[in-house]
């Protein structure tokens, strides 16, 4: 007989020893004084830490219009939603919500997922599914759910250097000009805090019959005067064929969505397994993310903020000779360059400075890059910032690490 | 240049000639109140509507305890979780929540996904990466979820009949004995409301050396002295390798959830990219499921309601010779057998009788077997079920439907 629980041990023995083992690290954050969060430890003690690696980067998670509309949508209409979009589960709230959606992005009409991921996966894989023969170019660094997408299409998959417009070209070139084609990339990527060239892209896109997908998960809410993303920014969003986001991220929720044609959304709508077949999502996160979408789009105070914040902090750790990464962004990369120096490094910031940063190690960055990724917020202000870079600088000192050039 | 609306275009046509495009029914549900409702026309009226189609099988959606919950967790820690679980993003709620439902199934363990639908998804198609050469036995009647999470892992699929032992000991003889194997079934079927024959699938488990994933979402909370679900009810919990469950139905949340030993479920979380590179679900929800959870395991109020409205509704519909079809489950499915007949009865319920029902039609079930799929609950009180089943026959008449032999 088989031994299935051997078959899976084994399997978690070479992710430890590959040193990629996780220990997820429990929090309550609280709402009021982010970053501020109590830290649970695996022995049942508790402590007050600040966190520094959130993906809640504007702090919209406690944002007063965002909490009032979601007990006001609780006490309205309930938990959950009751069913698929298609079978009782289509509550006034999403379809406000798709419309508000569509608008951010001057597109005609948006969908509605559970996450980013799915909304990624769900519609890479149908719009593949619905053109036969078509060729998808992928850059190099796209989200795992952009890749699993492209993998359950099964369309001829190719891979551009990243952000590498000569190799795009060639690619383009040699496909047949008759063939269905999807340029599939990101507008900010996630751990090197780089942008991609959206507007060459297009142009790429136009000149070899292309349709554009662009995940704007990192952006949305982010940049833009209405927080429509790098493609809102650069005046782009009516080059693109699909913009992607996320509920989850700037906008504080839960939850992803896809905006482009009625015709094109309604396609994906009425095909996507993903979509079809699952419960739609909670009501009230809906109405939270209605509130907070609603707000960015008028304040413009969270991101200036951030922006500020994120550079300022850029500035410190370059003045100590922390080994910053180039990002343009707001993502604040310091690499390391070592796994288990990595690890070393976040697991004192807990442990003696009540810092809390994960360390981001392969196979979520190549191997040789292995880095502390730091989400400075409007709320994290210079007290916390500098509290911060002293940490890392005694840490840095105590562990003897060689500074690496970073870039 | 290739014209991508035009394509899109054509499979909506494909749809739309085919009978199954689908027109999402906009309601507003009313905390306190299910199964009230407001129902949004397209042209912007609204009115009163009573839902007979909610997956919220048994109103925890509206559950004090519930909604208390979430209104503190709302207050304690806010809207998103700010990250994926590994990176900020494992709230104390999760960790809750993951335990109580490891032991709601005897479990050791248990790991949260966004939805139900992931939860197939990223679990089988792991489950198969984690074992090469591996063959999964399939219930023909498994949800797209199933399918999908089979279709990306790449195994060899073998599919039996429904529910039909010898077919599947058949298959199981076939295989080489060296090979792993999963059967994958689920418990209660959400279309038909019939049971597999789980102690049976077990033993056949046990003798050609495979192992079992249940889908129990149509069960949890429904079925067992606890909610555990059928596997529960008939004392089998220990005999399925993975229990998987949904709290977006009777739970009355969102989100779903697989159950079973350390190990496994350890692999499945170190390596399911559709776990791994997803924001966790919002703290509130897991707040508003742990609350939920907790009041079925020592609560069985609902549950026999919930019961004894489904037996009741199915014999006032069998005294007035509806076709209600054998359902040995609380899901009351009435056959029409023609689509536009199924759509036609359901129009005319909602904008003469002030009740939603929404069609089942092909793809969701075979041509031939379209029907209404009524989901009584406990809140469904007899004034309710005599309009419900007034109006049934009076458009039964009205349309001249011919009363098909159901099943």
């Amino acid at each position: 007989m088989i031994d299935y629980e051997k078959i899976f041990g084994q399997a978690l023995d070479k992710v430890k020893a590959e040193g990629r083992y996780r220990v997820f690290t429990e929090i309550m954050r609280h709402k009021g004084k982010f970053p501020a969060a109590t830290f649970f430890s695996e022995d049942g003690e508790q402590k007050d830490i600040e966190v520094w690696c959130s993906n809640d980067y504007l702090g919209m998670g406690q944002h007063p219009d965002v909490i009032d509309a979601m007990h006001k949508a609780l006490d309205e209409t309930g938990a959950g939603s009751g069913g698929t979009r298609n079978i009782s589960g289509t509550n006034h709230y999403h379809v406000e919500l798709e419309k508000e959606l569509a608008d951010l992005h001057g597109k005609e009409a948006a969908l509605l997922f559970t996450s980013g991921y799915v909304s990624n996966q769900a519609t890479l894989s149908t719009l593949i599914s619905l053109m036969p023969n078509c060729v998808v170019y992928s850059d190099e660094m796209n989200h795992a759910s952009m890749i699993q997408g492209m993998r359950e299409g099964r369309a001829e998959k190719k891979i551009f250097k990243h952000n590498d417009l000569d190799d795009l070209r060639r690619q383009l070139m040699e496909t047949d000009p008759a063939r269905p084609k999807i340029i599939a990339f990101e507008s900010v990527y996630s751990m090197d805090g780089d942008i991609a060239p959206i507007e060459a892209i297009c142009d790429l896109a136009d000149e070899f019959g292309a349709m554009t997908y662009l995940d704007e998960v990192h952006a949305v809410g982010m940049y833009g005067d209405n927080g429509g993303g790098i493609s809102r920014r650069d005046n782009l969003q009516h080059r693109v064929t699909v913009i992607e986001g996320t509920l989850g991220k700037a906008y504080g929720v839960m939850g992803g969505y896809i905006t482009g044609s009625t015709v094109l959304i309604d396609a994906i709508r009425s095909y996507a397994s993903g979509f079809i077949f699952t419960t739609s999502s909670c009501p009230i996160l809906a109405a939270g993310a209605l509130a907070s979408v609603r707000h960015l789009k008028k304040s413009s105070l969270e991101r200036d903020m951030q922006q500020q914040h994120a550079a300022q902090l850029k500035q410190m750790l370059a003045d100590r000779n922390l080994p910053v990464m180039p990002s343009i962004s707001h993502i604040v990369p310091i690499l390391v360059g070592d796994p288990v120096q990595c690890k070393q490094v976040t697991d004192i910031l807990l442990a003696d400075y009540n810092i809390y940063v994960q360390p981001i190690n392969y196979p979520t960055v190549p191997r040789g890059t292995e880095r502390l990724r730091l989400t400075p917020g409007p709320l994290h202000g210079p007290d916390m910032m500098a509290r911060l870079v002293d940490a890392l600088d005694q840490i840095w000192a105590r562990l003897g690490i060689v500074v690496r050039k970073a870039a």
